[in-house]
């Protein structure tokens, strides 16, 4: 059921234009009567504010989002969708925006576990003194699983439906997501060292196959091969990695360009960038999810676009490490698709992707000197669509579009600190902070609802993460 | 009562050291045993983690703040309080950080209302089409009133006790904080323009003069001189500002240097620089509270330094406008006293000191380079104390010190996405949001208890925020 009914109620006219491109492209046109048979579907969100990200710009008022079987079925006006739809579960939403589900594009959420345990230190001291000996010592298949699902209970409370991952034992995370209900995306890690997952190449190789074998059907997790960064991983693994890439259509997710460090090393090492390293083995292709990528001179910026490499754009993590400004404003000018991702807890230090949308919103215009870079209603787009779009999984989430999967997040605009609503868009990338998300559906599943999580025990989740601290901290 | 006794539980050794000095500098001995008679006190706040501030870098653990009359009277261990003290309120605060209240150095409160009204505009066009207009129509005593009790509202539910403010009546304003029970610095402002509070220098001075007479004796409201900017007031006012600011013993709050064509301007009508001509007026004194100060050369900080001046720095509005970056880290090196302020929201677009914090400690890691720059323990004090000492508050309030007002803040670091808890000071630096605020006293009155107001009307501001919003919208 392709089809959007919309009642604008007061929208300005650029709103309504754009509603009327939307009516147009999905073939639709309001219709002022109904069938006097009312259809059965699941659930009925009625919304204040429904903000469909596609089309652009949209901000639909007392609308209605009917989702069936896991998808959406449509979006109409709430006093349409009282007479079309009878659905087993109704949830109004009388002060709330509701936004396709927040999609966290660059994560290692295990490292939630190692939150706060060092900061403010140069990069090579947090990795050398502090991070990988924790690693050498911590990560196994237990840290992961308790990570993982620590650092899902704070996304699904904060509006991600979709975190894509990259870490040593992504079988577990895969698991733990499919568990939770939750999407993900998990990187099928490639480093040319060992680690409690792997001990070389081939076995990382291995593994990763074999895992992407399994969630093959899976319609909640997905992979994509994780090669760590052009500093850790040779050519012999990378030219394999793009050719099986090609061959299981999967996305390449790897770190490029994150410090200047980086850059002089395969300057010294490979007498090239590591973007043009990149070039020459082939990978620089829509495939490509580059990660950082705060180092980059005009003619990459032009090179990326044209061969549709994907940006995810990390500002909380490259600020605190201080690896540099990625170059957000010019890279969407240039056609590039920017996705936003907290990156791990333990270099941010939280997995809130609403306040990293609203750095990512203002650093943009810092860097560029440009007061109206990256607009509320592109930063919104950055953290859903092009998220979805990043990991080949547009045509099933980012927007609230019609047959699409029902991954939708509610948020509060009633908070006194939220007053008043001049502009929805403007409100949850310039205003709200992360307690005023009240629920997320993946799949048309109601994972957080009402600010409680349904799959997940918050309170076996603490007592967990109190005995890690314990036996971490010693 | 001077007096610390402290009890560190598995404190790291720099930190037991840190307590050794607390205690020698207050020539303070732990002693075993204590006196039989209790010492009645009107509240007692055991904690989970106490953070003093002053000293630097101190984590208390166990630890219980002794409330009477408004001020505090001892930091000890939580066993030590049981026996010494009988409350007439005891408040448990388990799994909470306590810190003295946040300091909102700079604002503009009553611009609440205009929250979201324009976003992602150019500075001029901003100003021009959109705030400037709005001002001119809606800004009365009533305006200032309702947005004055919003933003506290906002400001407490989000941990800030005491604010630094700069508007069109400032006795509104200050009448707001009063009845509030909030502390406040509001600015008696001066502008070459009329506006709907005064006609002409003349009368913003006389109306600021007799409004700084009237809180004399104020322990809860102060005034500063609040002259603009540079570019909008001319020599004569800022000449007399400069006079009365000795004679009243009184802060000069004003923007200076907050953008490039500011200083350009003053280059082409003045023949110098706006700190230039600040200086030739005999305004760079520890009085001057300059705000923003994103263009600043060597020299100038240098100058800065030498002259005492604080610095009032606004990272979120900064960044929204693109106004340019302010050198934190350079500042703070130099010695030179940096304080943290949210700007207006209408131009942040929330008045939310833990994010502006948060913001402020990655970006000077950012814009420096270093990652070790600002580290949390600093930010928290640019927060706290360092918002006091610009205000000349800081023997009264921006730490928790025996004798100084009981202006403090708790937040709850149980919630599930500050798991686990390796040090309380970064996770309320990077990773807490602003719910997570559940108190906050002013001069030991308890204005948060457990997220509820206890002097401003929640529902009755929501109310009034709709009819401006439907007022303005139109």
């Amino acid at each position: 059921m392709q089809r959007i009914a919309s009642q604008a109620y007061r929208l300005p006219q650029n709103q309504k234009l754009l509603l009327q491109e939307c009516q147009i492209r999905y073939g639709i046109l309001r219709r002022a009567t109904f069938n006097s048979t009312m259809q059965n579907i699941d659930t009925l969100i009625n919304a204040r504010w429904v903000i469909p990200i596609e089309p652009d710009g949209v901000t639909l008022e007392h609308h209605s989002v009917a989702v069936h079987d896991g998808k959406i079925v449509e979006l109409l006006a709430s006093t349409d969708a009282a007479k079309r739809y009878r659905a087993a579960e109704t949830i109004h939403l009388a002060q709330h925006a509701v936004i396709p589900g927040l999609i966290n594009a660059h994560t290692h959420v295990a490292m939630s576990l190692f939150r706060g345990l060092a900061d403010d230190l140069l990069l090579m001291d947090w990795l050398q003194k502090h991070i990988w000996p924790a690693e050498a010592k911590w990560v196994n298949p237990d840290f992961v699983r308790d990570g993982t699902e620590l650092a899902m209970a704070e996304m699904l409370k904060s509006g991600v439906s979709c975190f894509n991952d990259m870490y040593f034992f992504p079988d577990v995370t895969a698991r733990a997501a499919q568990d939770a209900g939750m999407r993900a995306c998990v990187g099928l890690i490639m480093i040319d060292f060992p680690s409690a997952w792997a001990q070389n190449n081939d076995e990382y190789f291995r593994k990763g196959l074999k895992l992407h074998d399994e969630l093959r059907n899976s319609d909640l997790v997905s992979t994509a091969f994780a090669p760590h960064a052009p500093y850790t991983v040779s050519d012999a693994p990378l030219e394999k990695i793009r050719t099986y890439a090609d061959e299981l259509d999967i996305p390449i997710h790897m770190h490029v360009h994150e410090t200047a460090h980086e850059v002089e090393g395969s300057l010294k090492q490979y007498g090239k960038r590591p973007l043009a390293r990149l070039a020459d083995l082939g990978l620089l292709t829509p495939r490509l999810l580059a990660v950082h990528m705060t180092q980059l001179l005009a003619d990459e910026i032009a090179t990326l676009a044209k061969a549709g490499v994907n940006v995810l754009h990390c500002p909380s993590s490259n600020l605190k490490i201080a690896s540099g400004f990625c170059p957000v404003h010019t890279l969407a000018q240039a056609g590039v698709n920017v996705a936003i991702g907290t990156d791990g807890a333990a270099s941010n230090n939280n997995l809130d992707m609403l306040e990293e949308t609203h750095i990512a919103a203002l650093l943009a215009k810092g860097v560029s000197h440009d007061a109206t870079a990256v607009p509320a209603r592109l930063a919104l787009r950055m953290a859903t669509l092009n998220g979805a779009k990043a990991l080949g999984l547009d045509t099933r989430v980012g927007s609230l579009t019609a047959g699409k999967a029902a991954d939708i997040t509610a948020i509060d605009l009633s908070d006194i600190s939220s007053q008043p609503v001049f502009d929805a868009i403007s409100q949850i990338i310039y205003s709200v902070s992360r307690d005023q998300v009240s629920d997320v559906w993946v799949n048309g599943k109601r994972l957080l609802a009402s600010r409680r999580l349904t799959t997940l025990d918050e309170s076996a989740l603490w007592a967990k993460a109190q005995e890690w601290r314990s036996k971490i901290k010693t």
